[in-house]
C-alpha cells in the first residue's frame, strides 16, 4: 500500500519523521512510503503550494500523511500561491469531504488544560465537520458596490445531497459510540444552516436509534467550554467547523496531542496532527510528534483496514506519556526524536 | 430622557424589572420609562414579533433596555415571525451596528468558570462586533442546483466602509483601555475577510499609539481558552463575533452577569443581558438580574452621558456580590427580586 507523505514546512518534516518511524515498526514492509513537496516549501522549490506531481502522488496513495503548512515567508503572495492553499486544493480535489476530529484529554495530561481538570477529564467527543462546501468554497471576490466602495463577499452554501453526505458520517460515527449526535448550525439566521437542518432531521429517520440533537453555533462555543462532556458526535459545517474543532482542541489540552483524519468516499485519507507548522520552533527538536503518530494509528484504521494496528500505536503512546515522556509542550524536555523513540520503545 | 423597556420573552420581565428599580434609584425622576412588545410575546399579542408600535417607540427613545427574546412555541413560525427576528430587525432598523461586550470576572465568582482560576482571573476584555452587515443581512434564500436538488445560500460581503465605522469603535475602545486591538477574521479563505483586514490595515495609519495584531478566527476560538489574558479589545464581524463573544462570556464565568450595549451612530443603544429568555426557568423568581442591571449601568455610560451613575451602579453589583448575595446559576439561593434589593442595598 502506498502512502504519500507530504511533510510541508516548519515542524512538520520533524514530526512527519517520527511517525513514519512508527508505522514502519508497526506493519514492517507492507507499506511503501513516497515523498512529495507541499505548502511553503513546494512554493519555493516548484512555484506552487500544491504542484501537479504532489497531486498525482496524493491521488495514487491509498492514504496521506500529511505534515503541516505554513510559512511566513508567504504571507504577502497572491491568495492562490499560499500555503494553506495546498490543504484546501487537497480537499477538493481528492473530495476528501468529512473531517474527522476525536478530543479526549490523556488522563496523564490532565494539567495540561486551561479548563478545570474536573471539567477537562469529562471531554471524549468527535468533530465531524464537512471540508468540501461551505462558505470556503462558494463564488467570492471582491467588486464595487453601487456607490463606488469596495467590497469583499463569499457565498456560503450548501445542498441536500451534501449535507446528507456528512450528515451520515455524524450518524455513523455516533453509533459506534455513545449514540448522541449533535448538528451545528446557526438556522436562525442563515439559509444555508436551515437546509442543513432539515435534511439532518429527514435522514434522522433512517437512525432510529440515534440520539439527535441541535444546537446553534454560538450556544455550542459556551457549551463546549461549559460543559463539554454533554456532546459524544458533533458534526457541523466547514466554517463552524473549522472554529469549533479547534476550539474543543484547546479544551483538551495541548494542541500538540490530536490528531485528524479527511476522508473521501471511498474511505482514502488524509492524516494530520491538528497543530500548525509552528515557525518559531522549527527545526529545534522541540515539536511534540505524538499527534502526527496518533494520526498514522487513525490512517490504519480508517483507510488501511488495520485497526489491531491502529490500537497498538494508541497503547504505545498512552504507556510513553505513563512513563514520563514529556516534550516541551507537555513541560518537559524531550525532543521530537526522543518523543518518537518513547513511542517505539513501548510498542 | 426616554428609556423603551423591551421586557420580551421567558425570564425577561424578571430581569428586567429589578434593572428598572436600580435605574431610578440612581437617576432620581431622570428617566421616563415607557413599555413595549417584543418578540414572542409581541407574536402572540399582536401578530409581530416587532410590532410597529415598538418599533416607534425604540426610535424615539434615548436608549433601549431590553430584556430576552426566545420562545419555544414559536419555534415552528416562518423564520421572519420569530421572537430572534426582533433583535435584528431593531439593530437594523436603528443601525444598530457597533455590538459591546464586556467580559470580565468578578473576583468573588473565581469559582463559577469553568477554566482554571488563574487563567479565568486573566480576562478582561472587551469584544466589539459588528451588527448590520455579513452573511446576517446578505441575500439568502434556497434555491435549485442544475441537478434539482434544494440548496440553500447566504451571501456574506463587507464594504470598506462598514468595516472602518467598527474598526473605529475598536480602536476607539481599545484607546480608552490598554491600547491593544486585536481584529479576528478568516483572510486566508474569505474575500470578505481579507477586505476586512485591508481596511483595518488603513485604518490603523490614524491610530499609532494604538498595537493592532490580526488572528484567524479558528486560532482565536483557541487562544480565547488558552490564554484569554493575551486579549484587551477584539473587533470582529457579524458572525465571528456572535460565536466568540458567546464563548469569552463562558470563560469569563457565569453568563448571568454579563451585559452589552448595541450602538449606533449617535449613540442611541440598546442594552441587554448577554443570556437569554431562558423559558425553562422562566416566572420562578430564579434569574439572575445582575447581567441586566450591568447593561443599565452601560445605557448610563454610553447613552445617557452618566458615567457616574454607571460606576455606582457597578460597585453596588461588585458590593452586593461581595456581601454574599448570590442566585442560584451562581450557587445560592436567592430569588431575582433579592438579588435587586442587594444590589439596592449597597448603592
Ligand atoms: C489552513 C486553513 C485553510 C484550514 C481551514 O480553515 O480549513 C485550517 O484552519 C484547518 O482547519 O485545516
Ligand atoms: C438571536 C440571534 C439572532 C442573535 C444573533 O445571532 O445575533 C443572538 O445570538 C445574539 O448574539 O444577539
Amino acid at each position: 500500500m502506498l502512502i504519500a507523505t507530504l511533510p510541508g514546512d516548519g515542524i512538520g518534516p520533524e514530526v512527519t519523521e517520527q511517525a513514519v518511524r512508527v508505522l514502519k515498526a508497526v506493519t514492517g514492509d507492507l507499506l511503501t512510503f513516497e515523498q512529495g513537496l507541499v505548502g511553503g516549501a513546494a512554493y519555493k522549490a516548484a512555484g506552487h503550494p500544491l504542484p501537479e506531481a504532489t497531486l498525482d502522488l496524493a491521488r495514487r496513495s491509498d492514504a496521506i500523511l500529511f505534515g503541516a503548512v505554513g510559512d511566513p515567508d508567504c504571507d504577502a503572495l497572491e491568495r492562490h500561491l499560499r500555503p494553506e492553499q495546498a490543504i484546501l486544493g487537497l480537499r477538493k480535489a481528492l473530495g476528501l469531504f468529512a473531517n474527522l476530529r476525536p478530543a479526549k484529554l490523556f488522563p496523564e495530561l490532565a494539567d495540561a488544560s486551561a479548563l478545570r481538570p474536573e471539567v477537562a477529564a469529562s471531554i471524549d467527543l468527535v468533530i465531524v465537520r464537512e471540508t468540501n462546501g461551505d462558505v470556503y468554497f462558494g463564488e467570492k471576490g471582491h467588486r464595487k458596490t453601487a456607490d463606488g466602495l469596495r467590497e469583499g463577499y463569499d457565498v456560503m452554501s450548501y445542498n441536500e445531497a451534501e449535507v446528507a453526505r456528512i450528515a451520515r458520517v455524524g450518524f455513523e460515527t455516533a453509533r459506534a459510540r455513545r449514540g448522541k449526535l449533535c448538528s451545528i448550525d446557526k438556522a436562525n439566521v442563515l439559509e444555508t444552516s436551515q437546509l442543513w437542518r432539515d435534511v439532518v432531521i429527514e435522514l434522522s429517520a433512517e437512525y432510529p436509534d440515534i440520539e439527535l440533537s441541535h444546537m446553534y453555533v454560538d450556544n455550542a462555543a459556551m457549551q463546549l467550554v461549559r460543559n463539554p462532556g454533554q456532546f459524544d458526535v458533533i458534526v457541523t459545517g466547514n466554517l463552524f467547523g473549522d472554529i469549533l474543532s479547534d476550539q474543543a482542541s484547546m479544551c483538551a489540552g495541548s494542541i500538540g496531542m490530536l490528531p485528524s483524519a479527511t476522508l473521501n468516499s471511498s474511505n482514502q485519507g488524509l492524516y494530520e496532527p491538528i497543530h500548525g507548522s509552528a515557525p518559531d520552533i522549527a527545526g529545534q527538536g522541540k515539536a511534540n510528534p505524538l499527534a502526527t503518530i496518533l494520526s498514522s494509528a487513525m490512517m490504519l484504521r480508517y483507510s488501511l483496514g488495520k485497526p489491531d494496528e491502529a490500537d497498538r500505536i494508541e497503547a504505545a503512546v498512552a504507556k510513553a506519556l505513563a512513563g514520563g515522556a514529556r516534550s516541551p509542550d507537555l513541560g518537559g524536555t524531550m525532543t521530537t526524536a526522543q518523543m518518537g523513540d518513547a513511542v517505539l520503545a513501548a510498542l
